[in-house]
């Protein structure tokens, strides 16, 4: 059966079960304190031109949102991001498990607007009392979105100067920052992201990695025990060279990109092939996620034959559904899609 | 200077405190194991038509919404409510402070919509996979709401049925209940919602008591070891019998429906008045709180003068204002009222 | 029945309640921000001789003890207090409730030790790394104790300056402080407790108020937005002037310290006729508190005749029973006692 | 330089590398939901004679611990555990960041006894009134211990039927378990472990796997929603096939209790040479974990030949230290050591 489920449904790239294979029985510090871990480092500090940059390996998209919002956010503050957000809907209260809310306003195609954060902002702070409100203390977004979607570097400017006039950090999600660097309409570059945001984390798990998220904290604005909390969350790994190397290797010769285009180039093939047969796009995605509504006699068609994933009910008689592709999605397979659809 | 600022200004109504001057030198029994509360609670049961209501005092609102919540809702699971919900944003993420998630649906006008609640429940457990999604765990509404509105038999009916439906509790805030009951468009009596509701509150705070609130459990089905979880969030009274007091001295010879009155009439006094000197209503409230469009010019004629609540601003020259009344309003003061305006 | 069972188990100060009617319909700002609580503040001010203590009122002590240490402790951090404090057992785990952890250290008579203290600390920070343990952030004491015992003025400056030697907040929690400011040995003063602490808080509902507690901080050190963290534990109480009535009155013309004498002689009377019965004390306490070890024949003989608290078993014929006076407690009872046992 | 620092310092067994090779490119469903998962459950139900034991694979001990504690607690409910579990002291607070307080009974040598156990729940469930405290509502044990001893089949037992009268469900670490399994003095084998306790978990991070750990539910009693909360928690592994791998391959033909096997053999020659060199030792462990009182100036000459690891000050001059043993370490290190001691 073809699969375009998910962009995490294989293992990781020959280089890193190579690597391991080569470590394996040298002796390593616990809890990343290794050097593979501070080579990694390294190289992710050059690779974004931010040399002060801290940064820490976790080893999943939903730990790195809550460790990184609950260590960051003070007791009354909560996490501002988008309705459709994947910390709003898709970590089962994993925010709000640590006590903060996540403060919702619109997204629009996954993308919160500056112009509205600002509103919102001016809203709390200016208008009335708010002392019986939670505090806006952290603005997340997610680049690629959960829809696919990039941010213009100019949008992405504009929210990290609405997030610097109220004094309120800017996170990134970048569990496929990857495919978001590798789109044909990508506009920002990894060094921009560690300008405008004051964290935000670079994905492996989706993106050739076996496991692992970098958090990246790019103002020297790590949270004071910082690894304590991890430990707290239940978030810290014995053997944290694990996560330094797959990122090492990642980010050795430019890898974590290269691999990353192979996601775009894969999904603009499977995007022309939908589209020369006429179906219809739910939204338009420059990334990895591409987004179709597909009538539920060719679902019927395609079952045993793709598998894909159920994203939302379109109406009665359509549905939408997402194909992904990723760093190791084959160009036949796509092919052999396109044939069936 | 007039004040119309809200419904918790003042004391409590003058048989509260003879009746706790005359108490105030009996041994009591301590957290609310008292013979007093006994009493009030036998009251709450006969006023509500409920032989089995479960009872306990609190002091709060917010602490009423914290720990019916808390202890109703298991851990992987949310409360519903309406985007405008006292939960959802005027109580300093108290329900996030416990671990869960206010799963915000559309308000229109403070109300959530029967059919729209089901689409959500309909949506998140039919639709495809929600394991990783807050589970919805109950259902909150506010009745008045916040913004003076109330639900219909109707209404109230169709919310409860979708609840049961779905095997989710149904809980109503009563923050104001009092106000609600005696509206001239009330269409629910107390037992209607021991009826339809789950648990609800009964409010004394804003309607003649000093401070406290009665949750009444109406199905059997008050969380087992409740008090103690009510202690675990620092709720629990230690002179518990001072809340038995008011609401039994409230559910006497049914002043608390006798002493809401005077605010829905004094309500319908300064209503009257706004509308002859051509305000216009934000809402169209039949309660004790009413929403005013008041332009800049007016509110500075009025410094000084009248004091009530800023809620938000219209436009550029208006402004939302809101004024309260109480069971304590003088008819005199909403006279001089409408003479200022 | 003789009530001897506990010193919340009466209404307030007659004075109090006079004040309270007098002041029942007057207009007040809510949640706090009203004059008699800024009267009442100033007042306390001054007799900790404090001029820049930041104070609060709420409503409860386990309220009191978790807001404070939930507020003052960072995310990593936990209270050391003794292993029989009232926070470690006694609050239904109020404070883990807020993700903290209590760090129990041995208690003596209910006391802590600086220098078991300053060993804990040490150990802590200084011998290998704590990386993964729960730091120290807050020393939680109570005096009178638990058991009744008090630190003498030497204890607590020995406490006071371990704590300063590592940053570390004291915290004391006074819950029955009038009783120990008045007590025979009482060696501390209001102004010692204002000095050498944090932050307290002066208890008033086992010391003549309906209810209520006077947090305060003794160093510019209220935590920023501490209103708002009230708030979202469910502690803010709208009338917050009931709660600055009161104070105001406990502390106009020395009130509290007056009534606190009363728990003390009845205490000394109490004392003596155990004393002159042969009966055995459990420990010795200066104040309102009295463990006695009575055989279970002697219970079984005054039941139904004095009420008192279970405390523990002793052994399998004698049980360790606590008998407590309070502002309020009339000599003619005791000696009634004196006769029975 | 020679390692003894901690059984988590390397990498896997090389059947589980290779393994992860195989498998790398083959489409897997994510989160657990693979058949490698399955696989590997059904072996451990062999492997525990439990056919209807329900396992969850996680990343890492303290993770297991919060998620399982977490999971099966009421609200209202702590865990007990010996004041030196690692629960208690190494985990930064994971349990209490839960809400939860670790309910902390005397440890012996790492072990609590069903004596002392029986007595807390005695005190607890039948004198007097525990409204006001957390409720017991799981044992925690280890085995081996923190200071790897290890619990006799009857000591075991006796736990067990003390929590099974009480109805408290008894959860064991197993984070070293395949070296308690095999050491010398094993007097529990893994079906007895399946037997007596209601859940436990099988470590994987320090005997053979890169990471994981098997948590497993011998009486049809893992909590429902178990995924979502894992998820809630932020420890659900996308790529959760990783995990099944590993434990598949450590149960294929006994290859978790062989590989053991060589942590035991070696530890034993490890003890054997400090007993002839005259050392002292802290504790008698008959697991992996070796504590040694080191006098300070050994401690000198040794710095720069070999790794192990602080454990306490023992007095003055002397230290307690920690040598660890592995499936992976080499006879011929030991040697070397034994020479260098």
């Amino acid at each position: 059966m073809l699969s375009f489920e998910s962009d995490y449904t294989i293992g990781a790239h020959e280089k890193i079960l190579s690597r391991m294979q080569e470590m394996n029985m040298v002796q390593q510090k616990g809890y990343g304190a290794d050097e593979v871990c501070e080579s990694a480092k390294e190289k992710i500090r050059k690779a974004c031109a931010c040399a002060e940059a801290q940064i820490h390996f976790l080893v999943g998209g939903t730990q790195a949102n809550a460790v990184v919002t609950a260590s960051m956010l003070k007791r009354y503050e909560g996490v501002v991001a988008a309705r459709t957000g994947h910390v709003s809907v898709h970590e089962a209260g994993a925010i709000e498990y640590t006590g903060h809310k996540v403060l919702e306003i619109p997204g629009h195609d996954g993308k919160i607007d500056a112009g509205e954060l600002s509103g919102y902002f001016k809203t709390f702070w200016e208008d009335g009392n708010h002392e019986h409100m939670v505090f806006p203390g952290l603005v997340y977004i997610s680049h690629p979105t959960e829809y696919g979607t990039l941010y213009s570097l100019k949008e992405l400017k504009a929210i990290a100067e609405v997030c610097r006039a109220y004094g309120i950090p800017l996170y990134l999600d970048g569990a496929r920052l990857g495919y978001g660097l590798m789109s044909k309409e990508a506009d920002i570059m990894l060094q921009d992201i560690a300008r405008y945001c004051d964290v935000f984390y670079i994905g492996g798990t989706k993106v050739g990695a076996l496991f692992g998220e970098a958090v990246v904290f790019t103002k020297k604005n790590m949270p004071e025990h910082f690894l304590t909390m991890v430990k707290q969350q239940g978030g810290l790994l014995a053997k944290g060279w694990l996560l330094g190397l797959q990122f090492d290797t990642l980010f050795t010769d430019g890898l974590y990109e290269k691999i990353s285009k192979n996601a775009i180039d894969t999904a603009e093939l499977l995007k022309e092939g939908f589209r020369k047969k006429g179906y219809e796009f739910f939204i338009a995605s420059p990334t990895n996620q591409q987004f179709i509504i597909m009538d539920n006699e060719t679902r019927e068609r395609l079952q045993g034959k793709v598998a894909y994933s159920f994203w939302e009910k379109y109406d009665e008689k359509r549905t939408v559904v997402r194909f992904a592709t990723s760093w190791a999605t084959r160009k036949e397979d796509v092919e052999e899609l396109c044939g069936l659809i």
